[in-house]
């Protein structure tokens, strides 16, 4: 592994430690790699050396190019340094060519403090990321406790937005629950995809839960640790799993349902259909089956998957949508 | 096992299947066993069978004596029908001397429109459950569109409500996960402790998503069958574990904070206790120390923590608050 | 779930429980489902209700049928009863209409002498089951001190027996743990498929290991319960997943190699190969090259991967392959 | 993380790569940390990237030092040579105070060559790894035919060799699965503490088995990856877990009775005990129940739990035995 620490802004003491892995040879099969980036917490006052390289090693053990941002802190948290760091940083790790990454597989992870900086990459920046993974991250009216020029990230879920990952515990009394639940509910409202993970009980700040990380005589649910693996298989279901030559395609799409796609299809709500008049003439004797508000709700390939239509008949129905485009 | 079907209302067609394991004998350490009563889905139409057994079957794997209800629906479905069949089997499970059950172990789990009877029965109902598990449960203003006549739960959360464990997939079309988080949101601003996953992608209605009861031709997170074992680790947390001859203290604490409990400790919050002229006698110099906005929703013992005082010293602090009534 | 209890020997207190889950309606893509025989531990002097139920549950749960066999024990324990009472039951799971059971889809599952009983059904039985389950089994010369008149199964594996799956932990002192190891050597030797976890450290009979039947004050390596959902997976991969309609394709085959099917093909070993004037023939100029005695153990397919040859190409010579019979 | 490359012996082009976390500080209650070194394989005629940093990457992650070791291959592969360079590293890890490990933590991993190579080390060094990871390991016969003049690691398991993890798959047909089930009887016999999975299917050289590391065209059984949080859990059991300012207590002994024990115990099998005069006084009629050959194996802890006697009675003659020297 190649480790190099870079100074992205000598004035602010901000820095980027990229540990890279090889590609090619004995790796025959990666000629590249998707990356990540992380986010320490710190209430914009540090970065917790805990939230850092222990995070870093899951994600590199799963195959990735891992990177650990030192944001701006302290005297130079002000809005909106710490986002242009991030901004920054994303895009070296996209245009370094040896660095051997995906362009548009790049995750970022971020806890407490560095979990809002990670929303607000994933929400406000011009350089998006791929993927945001929030530990305990501060949202909401409690953004302005921790740093009181920055912005409140729940307000600023865009179509834009990418995958999320959220995790925190329902105890915590330092960055209330809440401020999870709230961004979910952002992201629900958008269609954004997303998976959540709300365990029972345990502190603020526990990383990866581990033993080695996390002091075992403060107590903490031992479901926990799971977010680790979890976060790895949801960044493995929206960005694609190490192919041969090139990553498979995601399993999860980035919306919920097709509405917001280009072109419409079986996945858009049978209620977005049923307002095209291009839509309405596919299906047909159909459309008369499709009334009511739960009805309306529902994907179309959802209802059709609920009423037994074969899945051939399903795809042709699927193939005349996609001539339309979503208007 | 024994099995054993009750019919508990002629009329309605409500019955309880009882499915009860044996103790004592060659299981000496176990006088008695916690108990799972399982609500299917079914949209108050009917009872699911993919959401009964199947279900049972992980809890008496667990150890658990589990019960399943087949609860009023169809054109009994008006309320409160359903809440009466939950209450009358609660308290049959609770008093049948032969069933072995712990009566204040008793959690209830259910699912869809059964999850919304589920969350019924812990905010509710006269005869609460000790716990609750809520499978992509109705809630919010979508239950009207279920059952006409039926309670919003999002708006029943009390200070009686027991924890809550609450799961379902982020792409859910037929209940939206805002009906999850809006339940989860609840509970977290009565500080009642709860657990709560949510999934990227995956269907309606997919009971405990293993291949022998969700068709794995339907696309579905590999995460989501977790649900199950996490759900028992949740009421682990929350009812004790079976120890030698009795069940072990719970590890997670019904509230969040100690604020709900009759007496003052040093889990309640720093607000609270700054209130109390007795608290801050007890707390002296220290009580300088505990200023700001953010200081006050900490817990006493989690600043205290984040301080480094040593576990002695905040649980002689501890003893001497536990001594002043919380009023 | 249908419960139902047979007298399968009323002279020697044989009965069979028998726990049937539908079929079709909800369950629209199973037809039928595979099936488990659980054989309780006990020294052959009883049958232990904590390997009894609790261990149905857990295949219950993965969608399995599920029996229990209280067999020949004390008295009655004298050789072949035990096994007779064995190929009883699986004859008559396998013919029961009304089961709705895959006739070549029945696993049986052991524990201490009930594991030597699977074993001795698995390498001996004129009615084989299709995948057996050992747990802390009793084998090699340790036999005749639980049963006198009872086979040594180490020496009884033949090509006939199907896939194992093998735990124990290394510290049980009652059933030492080269029991299982060298009923694995005996299964490796024939190139019979295995799976086997041997854990750290706990007492003989700790069945599923989980608090609800392991007492547990009564130290148990932490990984213990993990064979329960192991063999579940191992069960998926050597009979195959629940499919549409049908159980999918397993993707473990019986033997390690493809020596001992009906034709040849790229999975027999190169050795094999090399001495088949008719698969030189195919083989052609490669032959040159699988040179070594470390070669000719390897399987073709082995081979030909490591020396990257595309999947393609393989496939070709695999068919070219199929058409020869292994005499 | 502090990354060093040391040159172990120029001549011979052995390097050792440094992976250091920092200790104190933000991890305040980790003074030291234990170790582990990685051996990667490639049959004594290279070192294999892909079972190097891969392997540190989980060990880092749970808080370990990690150690890559390039030994001797190819034309210095003449034995001592390959165990002359983990001896070296072994005690370069315990001396250097700067790296801050643990002397007695310090565990060694290998896999393939690098597997017999880390069972010679655990069986045959001057300076022992405090325990090992064996992965799909050459030993037994199969040894020549890698590195003609190494040494069968089956034949020199002795009382000093630490407690060992054994993992490999069932269908490997490079390094045959008896090589890992032989010194697993080799350890058995020899009572050292172990563990062992052994998978269903996959090819030799897999690594972690994680698709980023091995190819997830190349059918691999879905429950292999799990050996590396397994093995991760053993050494834990083994060397103990991070605790306040030191590590726990090992909860899996070195032994699977205490027979090798310089003092008696109740972890001593009965038939050692028996023929102490002076344990025989302390059991006084205890002793005429202590009969039989099953009895005999069984050591006094396990007879004696069997019996329900109670904990407290069962400490006090663990008391009195261990006055007596084990001679």
């Amino acid at each position: 592994m190649q480790q190099e620490c870079i100074v992205l802004n000598q004035d602010r003491n901000v820095t980027l430690t990229a540990y890279i892995q090889p590609v090619g040879g004995r790796f025959e099969y990666i000629p590249k790699r998707p990356a990540i980036l992380v986010l320490p917490g710190g209430g914009y006052q540090y970065c917790s050396v805990r939230e850092a390289d222990p995070v870093a090693f899951a994600f590199l053990k799963a195959g990735y190019q891992a990177f650990v941002l030192n944001y701006s802190v302290g005297k130079f948290a002000a809005w909106p340094n710490p986002l242009e760091d991030v901004e920054q940083a994303l895009t070296m790790i996209r245009s370094r060519e040896d660095w051997n990454v995906y362009p548009d597989k790049v995750a970022v992870i971020g806890f407490s403090a560095g979990g809002h900086l990670a929303a607000a990459a994933a929400t406000l920046a011009e350089e998006r990321p791929n993927a945001a993974i929030l530990g305990y991250a501060v949202a909401g009216s409690d953004v302005t406790g921790c740093n009181p020029t920055a912005p409140d990230t729940t307000k600023c879920v865009d179509q834009k937005t990418p995958p999320c990952f959220v995790f925190a515990t329902c105890s915590d009394d330092v960055v209330p629950v809440q401020n999870s639940l709230d961004f979910c509910r952002a992201l629900a409202d958008a269609k954004i995809s997303f998976e959540s993970h709300i365990y029972a009980y345990g502190p603020h700040g526990f990383s990866t839960g581990v033993s080695g990380v996390h002091n075992r005589n403060t107590p903490l649910c031992d479901r926990v640790p799971d977010w680790v693996d979890d976060s790895v298989g949801f960044l493995r279901d929206v960005l694609g799993d190490f192919g041969d030559g090139k990553m498979t395609d995601p399993l999860c799409p980035r919306y919920t349902t097709g509405d917001n796609d280009p072109a419409l299809s079986v996945d858009c709500t049978v209620g977005l259909l049923l307002e095209n008049r291009q839509a309405v003439a596919v299906l047909g004797p159909l459309t008369a089956q499709l009334q009511g508000d739960l009805v309306k709700k529902m994907t179309l390939r959802g209802i059709l998957g609920f009423a037994k239509m074969p899945a051939d008949q399903i795809n042709r129905i699927d193939e005349a949508l996609r001539q339309i485009p979503n208007s």
